[in-house]
């Protein structure tokens, strides 16, 4: 076995068939994968879920994970926020030339620990080979299914004046971590990626009862760009309060340092949640006994006024709209 | 509007919701993806096939399609080689910064017109863009989703001794097209991909209730390399005749200039079936039908001789083993 990658082993013959059987395969076995058809096919029953995204997050390694655990995360992340039961996982890869061999195999390691600790499947796969130069060392696609439990009806369209926010813990970790690993830089403290599946999470929040309006994880455009996308799809306004919002002192010094908005840092392994008044108290109760939740937070509460805007209360009293973010602050963050 | 990408349309942010509202939305208008949830979220039940699939053909465009075409019908060919009837696909970009807006726009034309006939809806997406330099162009990840009928059940694994092997028509115009254009090449004749979604060529067969054990769309590493993979799978040999074997003169030329064998150039509008013995002519009288296989041919049977090698008897009258291709002879062609 060669050492790097080759073109042929994207090529569909003999190469590639010896990476798959040697190297993916052992590590994912489960009888659908095995069969090797070009489509793996399976018995469901029930309201679906199904979503895509492609990670090309740079450097592929990174302070509390890699592009693998993150390709598992993601995916099942944006299964579990329109509150579906994550099942089975595609796993895409784009690989350039020369990529080592052995960072492949640590990469699907991890594809295959974090697929283990969600509970879901790899079922389907791809691999292409593009000569060097043509990719940044790796990309990975994962599209993913889930069953969506009777009676969950979860959109970010669904916010209503009066339900409160509340974010699930800590921000902008993730975005940091990979941009410090990137560009070397170190900051005291060091700061890890919170890359995490939180369809557990998820489902000890469903299992409350209580009424969940909006889920959604901040990745790309962070927590202001969550909340002005449920703003805008919910046709109402949320006022947020920046005194309680939790923020790692690590992170706080790295964005003033940095002149980043913690609001516009990608986060992956968090949650925003806007939910009945009346029910939030019990849902904060069960988010801050998992794990992944123990920082949870009400941030604060959807409103009739400005409409489709996000305002914030500064530490400082005064009031400041929240917006989208409109450059990119950080490129291939996942 | 830009009249190129930049790094912000994949930010997560204004620019990115502007480019996905105002060029994608538009053309794949329907309730699932109009929604811009995290997942789409449907009803279905039954026997689901799942597939992925990236693509990153070079050139974009080229003779008989483009990117855009072939992320579409492959895809929908790989649930259709299921059995499957394909419903849902999802479609993530991976753009190099300073792409083309018009081309991107071309490319997302395709999709749409190629979704359309084959009557699948395109119901979730990801966009990320990549420094300039971090990919060649554009590469596009489709994912799927089919149902498969009750009483279907078709593997690679199937094959039994008597079987008949029939392939949809001519092979390798995909490979050889796409290459011409790649390296400036000019055959007499031109030469198109014969890139299509096979989906409905499928119904029909399957309306006949003729056995159908075995079925594959021979891309990456040509008839060779499905026949061998059959082969593999299904423990038996299969044995087929050259001169049975469609292949256009022009090909045919193109491959004896560029030292190619044919059995080994892709194709993506073609597929082999596999069927039992007394039922292979009515499913071919009923492929001749079809506009997508009215050069339908029966190439040759499965053996209980040389289990797990394909043998070919050749125009001379001698028989080659035929094996799966080892190196790579075309990168990049899907």
């Amino acid at each position: 076995m060669e050492d790097k990658i080759l073109l042929a082993h994207g090529s569909g013959g003999k190469l590639s068939h010896d990476l798959i059987s040697k190297n993916f395969l052992p590590l994912f076995r489960n009888p659908l994968l095995d069969k090797l058809d070009d489509a793996a096919v399976f018995e469901l029953n029930g309201r679906l879920a199904f979503t895509t995204d492609s990670y090309v997050v740079n450097p592929v390694f990174f302070p509390g994970g890699d592009i693998g655990k993150l390709a598992v995360c993601g995916t099942v992340n944006d299964l579990a926020m329109s509150g579906a039961t994550p099942l089975y996982l595609s796993v895409a890869l784009v690989i350039e030339e020369g990529f080592p061999l052995a960072d492949l195999q640590r990469v699907m390691k991890s594809v295959q620990s974090a697929a283990e600790e969600a509970e879901v499947q790899v079922i389907t796969g791809d691999t292409k080979v593009v000569n060097r130069g043509s990719a940044d060392g790796l990309f990975i696609n994962t599209a993913g299914i889930g069953v969506v439990p009777r009676g969950v009806d979860i959109s970010g369209a669904s916010a209503r004046p009066g339900d409160r926010v509340v974010i699930s813990g800590t921000i902008g970790e993730h975005g940091i971590a990979v941009m410090s690993q990137r560009e070397g830089l170190r900051f005291s403290g060091s700061i890890e990626s919170d890359c995490a599946s939180l369809n557990k999470l998820v489902a000890d929040m469903l299992a409350t009862g209580g009424r969940i309006h909006c889920l959604r994880d901040p990745t790309r455009g962070g927590l202001a760009g969550t909340l002005n996308e449920f703003a805008a799809q919910s046709g109402a306004g949320i006022k947020i309060t920046e005194e309680a919002i939790p923020v790692q002192d690590a992170v706080h010094a790295a964005c003033e340092l940095l002149g980043f908005d913690p609001l516009h840092v990608a986060n992956e392994g968090k949650l925003v949640v806007i939910v009945d008044r009346d029910d939030a108290e019990k849902v904060l109760a069960k988010m801050r006994r998992n794990r992944l939740g123990k920082q949870s937070a009400i941030i604060g509460e959807v409103v009739a006024e400005h409409p489709g805007r996000v305002v914030m209360e500064t530490c400082l009293g005064a009031s400041r709209i929240v917006d989208m973010p409109v450059g990119e602050l950080l490129p291939r963050i996942c």
